[in-house]
């Protein structure tokens, strides 16, 4: 194991939960899942994300084993007693609408990260959805980073709003959709809402803003530049649930591995990320991130090159 | 004047309107309007459009002056008795919606064009929006194409589909956004939708089909390939009225300008054709289209290299 990658490389904080999901084509119980879950195997496929998650009494060795297997760094998950975040969620025929049907916090209602010494040195971090206040206090943590990235929701941004932009305000790139960047800039074109959202990031010459936008793919912006990113087009997407989240850790994973946070290297990452996300939606929840082999994620790659470029 | 441009170059069939527009950002009444005005002012940033349309006794010598000045190939345009098709139309504060206040097809009601022998010899033909049945009628008087385009909508789909079919089965290329793709094939993933599409046009090593996508942009289909390419990121978008004919005026003007018919060529001709249209919804109506320089597309056309482009 590379000392460099798993010790000062890549960090994720997020939930790793047990995810109930039916869609058109399966469904699937108690099954991994959780933001951290799908970043961390996203990302192992460039470089060794320590995890940093609660999980309750009944997370299974199977489940642990999965990450293991990938090369996860366990050493932040963290069992403690009562029962692993659960969630249940049901996707319409057309994939567009997805219904929650249950959100169980339990343990992590009260998560509370104490990074370890080493944890805390990590030179790339990235905080997954959780409230912008905890987010904070994680984030106040890391020593020295190179690049601290951060996914929100539609609710922190209704109902934590100030928060919200207190850490905004430290990190340097934000992931979010189309839908939330219209709702926290008050803007309904995406251009000038970009502009606005880019202020309340960390200014340096890395802030950088990326906004997904489904099955049209993504928007980069950063240093004055933009960049456009498609989808994948997937005749069969089985289930969504964690391309965001495979996205983001591919994107950070690829970063890390590089060690660079240049608009080119940017670009390469979001390739890599929509690589590993058009991935993730192939089969029920993390079943296809667990053995994806260097030489399917290189020719996707490539693929997202020929769908795009052009001669002229 | 360029012989071979105008007489077996390219040829639009299509609408000469006056529009009464209202958006978010302005309001005009009667301007020159229709598939072929936009087509053809696009088009004649490359080529010699020659247009066959049919207006009323109120048509002005201004608006004809307004094609003349872009070198439009104005022959086919027939004034006879009757008022010139007028439609109004009225955009929702986020563009995403038009309603449409009234269409007044008067001398259009009984658009039966009769080519002349040079217009049935055009090598580039591009069938603007109307009854499939008369697109047929158009396309049976044209001699030996080397490329035919046409343009449809979902009222056609809903009530005409036998007569869409039977022309779509004799054209090289369709032009259509995403919905109507949808409702065309019944199928809501859009890779299964062009797969039956794809079916129903003449088979040849030149079928393509355009799916365009809004301000997402378009997905190409040529030769077992896809090709997207984005929507240019507007600040300011002033009236979206033409951008579709806009788009394939370019994007035909282009290809009449080249003389070629293979994947690299549609893929720059795309990019022409989004150009095109990115230009047209800055200002109200035709304005911005009558006005261009090469150096304005050109450099547009390289904004959208560094939009899509990477290095990987």
């Amino acid at each position: 194991m590379n000392t460099k990658s798993s010790n000062n490389g890549l960090l994720i904080v997020g939930s790793v939960a047990y995810d109930s999901i039916k869609t058109p084509f399966g469904k699937i119980d108690k099954t991994l899942g959780g933001s951290a879950s799908y970043f961390s195997l996203a990302a192992s496929y460039f470089t060794t994300a320590a995890l940093v998650a609660v999980v309750g009494e009944d997370f299974a060795d199977a489940d642990k084993d999965v990450l293991a297997k990938r090369n996860v760094n366990l050493e932040g998950l963290k069992k403690i007693p009562g029962k692993t975040f659960a969630w249940g969620g049901e996707y319409s025929f057309d994939m567009n609408t997805r219904t929650t049907l249950f959100t169980e916090l339990n343990v992590f209602e009260n998560f509370k990260p104490q990074l370890s010494e080493t944890q805390s040195q990590a030179q790339y971090v990235f905080l997954g959805n959780t409230h912008p206040a905890l987010q904070l206090e994680v984030l106040n943590q890391i020593s020295s980073p190179k690049l601290v990235g951060l996914d929100t929701m539609n609710y922190w941004i209704e109902k934590a709003l100030p928060d919200l932009k207190n850490v905004l305000g430290k990190v340097d790139l934000l992931v979010i959709n189309d839908s939330e960047a219209r709702e926290l800039s008050g803007e309904h074109n995406l251009v000038k809402a970009v502009k606005q959202i880019l202020l309340l990031l960390k200014q340096s010459p890395k802030t950088a803003l990326i906004i997904k936008r489904g099955e049209y793919g993504l928007l980069l912006f950063a240093e004055n530049e933009i960049f456009n990113l498609p989808g994948y087009p997937l005749e069969d997407v089985i289930d969504p649930t964690g391309a965001g989240d495979s996205f983001a850790g591919g994107f950070m994973g690829y970063l890390a591995k590089i060690d660079a946070t240049n608009m080119e290297s940017l670009k390469q990452a979001c390739v890599a990320g929509s690589a590993l996300a058009s991935f993730c939606v192939e089969k029920l929840g993390t079943e296809r991130l667990q053995n994806l082999t260097e030489n399917n994620i290189q020719k996707r790659m490539n693929d997202f090159k020929t769908l795009t470029h052009f001669e002229i």
